[in-house]
Parts: C-alpha cells; sequence; structure tokens
C-alpha cells in the first residue's frame, strides 16, 4: 500500500467536495445556505423561495416564484401505473422503502432521465419536488387501505402536501408551521444522504437513481429515522414525570436517546431546534396540548444535566408532526421530501463538475492462499 | 473551517475503510479476496465457491458448497407481486432502473429486513443473491412483452440464471463460460458501488436498500455501465478494419472509448479481462464468430499503440456475453447480479464494526447575505 494513504474513520475529518450550496459554521452556530443564514431565511421566506434560492443560487422575485409554483402545481400528478404499484406493495412495506420504490420507478416515465446537463437537471428536479409528496402520501394511504388522495393543483405546495396526508384542507397555521419544518430540513451540507446523491450521480448516472439512493441512506436509526423515534419516546413518557424517569431508565441501560447530539454540532444546540420549539409553543398554544411541549422542555433539560447533550431538529419536529397530524411513519418520508431540493442541487452542482469517487481500503485480511 | 481537514476530490488516495474481502494489489497485478488470487479462483473453483468464500472467509468442502447450492435453489422464485409490479413498469423502463425497483420492492417481503446481525445479514445475502437473477432477466422479458421464465430448481445457479435469460438450457462450455464472468466480476474492492452500498449502510439502513443504491451507482457510464457500450462499439465497427477506424475516429473526435483503462490499474491490464480473453477465444472456436475475437484485439492494439491504454474486464466480458446470446442491455444487471455477493459482504462487514460516513465540504460561496 502507498505510504500516501491515510484512513479517515467514517471520513471524520475529510473533506470530499467543494460546493456553493451550503455550509455548517460551527463555531458561529450558522447553517448558510447559498450565503443566507438558514434560520433567518425560515423565519422571512417561504419554502418554495428555499427551493429557488437552492435550484438558482438567489431568491427568487414575486414574478419568479409565482412561475415556480405553478409549474409545480402542473406537476403534482403522478402516473397511475405507479399508483397501482404503490396498492400491490405488500402492507408491511416501511414508508421510506414504498418511497424509494416510488421514486426508482418514476425514473421509468422520465422524459430527460439520461441528460444530466445543468437545465435538464433542474427541469427534473422540479417534477420530482412536485411528486415526491403525492408518493410519500399515497403509499401510506395505500398501505392503510384507505383510498388514495388525488393532489389539489388549488392549494400551495405546502398546504397541498399535508392535505395529501391529512385529508383535511390545513389552517393558515398548520400550513405555516408544516411549511416551516420543511425549510429547516431543505438542505444541511453533507450528511450521509447527500453524500450518497453525489456519490452516486459521480458514475453520471442520473438524477432519480441518485435521490433514490438517498431515501435508502436517509432510512437509517443513525440518520433520519431519528424523528419517528423521538415521537415513540414521547408517546411512551405519557408526563412530565414520565419523560424524566425513561430517559433515565434508558440512560441506565445505555440505550441511545434519540434527538440530540450531532456528529458535527457536538456539544451545542442545533439552531434549527430552537425554531421548531417556537413553532411548537405556538402550535400548543393554539391547538392545545401544553404537556407535549412541557414534556420536551423537560427531555431537553435531563439530557444537558445528564450527558451535557442538546437537542437536534429532530427532537422539536416531531412533536410539531405529531400535532399536524401526521402518521408517525411518515416522518422520515416527510423529513426526505423536504430535503429532496437540497439533494437535487447537490446531484445538479455534482454533475456539473464531476469527479468519480473512488476510495481505496486498508486490508487487513490474510495473503497467499491457495485453493 | 479547521485546518485540519483536506480536500480530497473524488476521495482519491482516501482509504474510506479496513476490509478483510478483498484488496487490489497494482504493484503485483493480484486482486485478492480473503487472501486468494481471483484469476487463480476463476480457473480452478466455481462461482458458488467464491459465494461461500466472500460470505464465510473459507472456502468450502463438498458438505458445506452441496448446502448452499440447495438453499440458494429453494429461493429462486420471486413473489408473484413483484412479477405482476414488473409487468406495469412503461417498456422504456432502463433495465438497471427495473433492477433496482425489484431490489427495492423484494426489501418488503424479507421478514428479517432490520436485522443487521452477522446471521441474519448472511441469510438476506443468500435470499438477495439467489432471487437476483429472476428480477434481471424476467424485468428484460416484462419489458419486451414476452412472457416470463420461471426459475427451474433442476438447474445450477450459473445455469438458472442463464435458461431464464434466453429460455434455453445452456450447454456445459456456455455455462462454464457464465460462470466464470460471474466469479470475475464478483468482487473489487472498494469501487463506487461498492463504496454507495457501504455508505449507505453505515446509517444502519438494511441490506436491501444498500444494494439498491449500489444498482443506482453501477448504472452510471462511468461504472458499470461501460460493459454495453463496448458491445454497441463492437457492433458498429462490424469487422477488423472497421474496428480500427472506428476508434481512431473516436479518439480524434475526442470521445471517451469504453472498456479500456481503469482508475485503480491505470497503465496496466485488467488481469481479469485477459481471463475473458480466452474465454471468448474458447467460445469462437467452439461456437464460430472468430471475427469477434480478431476485432477485439484489433481494438486491444491499436489503443496500446495509440493511448497506451489497456482493456479492462467489460472489454472482454461484453464479447462473451454476446456469444452466450445475452441481450445487450442486460450485461449490466448481470455485472450487478454477479456483484451482489460482493456488495453484501462489504455491507455485512459495514453493520458488524460500523463508523457512520459523514465527510466536511470546502464551502466556496458567498457569506452573510440577508433576506
Amino acid at each position: 500500500m502507498s505510504t500516501e494513504q491515510t484512513f479517515y474513520p467514517g471520513l471524520d475529518g475529510v473533506i470530499a467536495s467543494k460546493t456553493d450550496i451550503s455550509f455548517l459554521d460551527v463555531e458561529n452556530e450558522e447553517i448558510v445556505i447559498r450565503g443566507f443564514d438558514l434560520i433567518e431565511l425560515s423565519k422571512k421566506v417561504t419554502y418554495l423561495d428555499l427551493v429557488y434560492l437552492l435550484m438558482n443560487n438567489q431568491l427568487p422575485n414575486r414574478e419568479e416564484r409565482d412561475s415556480l409554483d405553478q409549474e409545480l402545481r402542473k406537476e403534482y400528478w403522478i402516473p397511475k401505473e405507479l399508483s397501482s404499484i404503490l396498492k400491490l406493495l405488500p402492507n408491511q412495506t416501511d414508508s421510506m422503502d414504498a418511497l424509494r420504490t416510488g421514486i426508482s420507478i418514476l425514473a421509468g416515465f422520465e422524459s430527460e432521465l439520461d441528460d444530466i446537463s445543468i437545465e435538464a437537471n433542474r427541469r427534473k428536479t422540479i417534477r420530482l419536488l412536485a411528486k415526491v409528496p403525492s408518493i410519500v402520501a399515497n403509499s401510506y394511504h395505500a398501505k392503510m387501505n384507505s383510498p388514495m388522495i388525488s393532489p389539489r393543483n388549488d392549494l400551495s405546495y405546502s398546504a397541498n402536501f399535508l392535505y395529501m396526508i391529512t385529508g383535511k384542507e390545513p389552517t393558515q397555521l398548520e400550513m405555516k408551521a408544516f411549511d416551516q419544518t420543511l425549510m429547516v430540513y431543505s438542505e444541511h451540507e453533507m450528511p450521509n444522504s447527500t453524500f450518497t446523491a453525489r456519490v452516486i450521480a459521480s458514475t453520471t448516472s442520473d438524477m432519480y437513481g441518485a435521490l433514490t439512493g438517498s431515501v435508502a441512506s436517509l432510512k437509517g436509526k443513525l440518520h433520519g429515522g431519528a424523528n419517528e423515534a423521538v415521537m415513540e419516546m414521547l408517546l411512551e413518557a405519557k408526563t412530565e414525570e414520565g419523560m424524566e424517569m425513561l430517559i433515565m431508565q434508558k440512560l441506565q441501560n445505555k440505550e441511545r436517546i434519540m434527538g440530540f447530539g450531532h456528529r458535527v454540532y457536538m456539544k451545542k444546540m442545533d439552531p434549527r431546534a430552537n425554531l421548531m420549539k417556537e413553532a411548537l409553543l405556538e402550535l400548543v398554544e393554539t391547538k392545545g396540548n401544553k404537556e407535549l411541549y412541557d414534556m420536551c422542555v423537560i427531555g431537553e433539560e435531563v439530557m444537558k444535566r445528564e450527558k451535557g447533550l442538546y437537542p437536534n431538529l429532530d427532537y422539536y419536529a416531531a412533536p410539531v408532526y405529531y400535532l399536524l397530524g401526521i402518521p408517525i411513519n411518515l416522518y422520515t418520508p416527510i423529513f426526505l421530501a423536504a430535503r429532496t431540493i437540497g439533494i437535487c442541487a447537490h446531484v445538479i452542482e455534482q454533475h456539473a463538475n464531476n469527479r468519480l469517487y473512488r476510495p481505496r481500503v486498508d486490508y487487513t485480511g490474510p495473503r497467499n492462499l491457495h485453493p
């Protein structure tokens, strides 16, 4: 083995790509998105503005925003063959696996699949963004043997997404809270799922394949699966006292507590978690269930006291989704739907300036054996 | 950004994992598989022995080999819902995309999906290995609106695989050649598709998801897609003179010639290509079409003379598949089927000693913008 090669477990400390898209500035506690602070954006603009920014490298004016809105509404639908297939999947299929299958199938309906130019990739991004919510919602309805819910072109992106999940037109407050969750989940530098997409795209494989790989990655318990685990814990705990007891018990059993800490932030609070904490407070003040908010606060305090760990985004996004009436096993698929724009932006960037990812290994097995 | 971090374009020179599975020893021109030389193995044992070796870290005795053979035969079948879905995919679906969809769907039928212990992962490996050939063959028949071909449990793994593709029971020579292609494609250290699987598996996501991501990666023209491009070139060239002219013309137009060179081997001949060259000669001597062999040799000479590049495995595997009567757009899916054992072995190893892959980026965009 050449002495120039170094082993980086988990690629910790390795820069895998130059990017103009985003950066976790841990020192200044800022998530930089194309030069903007994600938290400031999430307070001042909407998910569609963020989509435009990630795709086109600038915020849209009103006309550009309306145009994107119209393009998306035209593409909310999914092919009827795909709906039929979602019904044929066995009911025990995991929601993330159904979403993975759905995106994989959608590739067969894409007329520009193998064109990896920036322009074609942007058009595919819009189609994917528009259709993923329908796959998320309707794969769930199929799994529950419930009727499919067709998208409503008279509703905005976030309102239609939430409507297709719950079957009810959301209130202004619900839509705003949901839209904000999509914003905070939209992009986050180079997590495993985004890295997966860039690795796949680097073979010049297409955007649908790259996103399919990302779904597989985000499903993992060490990645996107955390938001569902948080909600299960809150439901198990039931009360503030129950929450403290449950966490203490899990810590004693050396179980992993989901929703705390982050490979990059380490010992600081995820700035997105603060924003979701505010959104949660606003929701419980209107819809009731203040107990849920108080349980979360107790959990936060216990983990700070016992482990010096702070909540990450998943910890406060989970109860927000719960109050919006979203079934728990859609939390991670919604995370993927929101992140689709970030992943597609990375695929566009990878294809525009490509180098095949091909690391090496440190071989630790035997040598010179003969059959 | 911390000064400790370094940018490695394409992760060139980065060791991404320790492994006991395989190693490309470029200096000694040896592909080491669990201590054995892949070329020696491919001459002396069968694909099933190699499967056993990759999965269990030792070659099987006769009893162990027979037991694996029986376990595989029991699992050749695929669920009828999956067959129905393959027929519902639009005919323009790429064969690799159909395979990706098929493996993704299969996850919903797997009773041990979330158990990532070594034992459960080995059992899933056997089921995947047994079923992938049926998806490869029957997604093609569905695409061509031809009748599906059920697996035949009275046939060995390689014979059944080739039978399901062509509809004809292969001769001994055909089966031996096909089995050898599966061996040389079985495992190759850390190419992009294997790396993709390890990255996905590192979130503790399951083996089916990891393999789904690998299919997306292997589809890319800079990776598995090369074997199909080689055959297209041979068919376009038609004669020895045509081959020289076509390559010279492509070189003049600065087009990439597929089937030559390799990121790791660089200026040396891929040892697997030599073995396939011998297999090709044996096939043309029995089945005729010596012209095809001679065209390949001319192509090899021209590329050595003009660019100093040597053929890789894909260059000589493509005409072997052609002579076995395999449709060109199944070459890459067969590569994936053969590599399934290698990828699964890496997933088993990753899950057994896991660290989440999470690299960083070098942010080159603007800062301090405000909406």
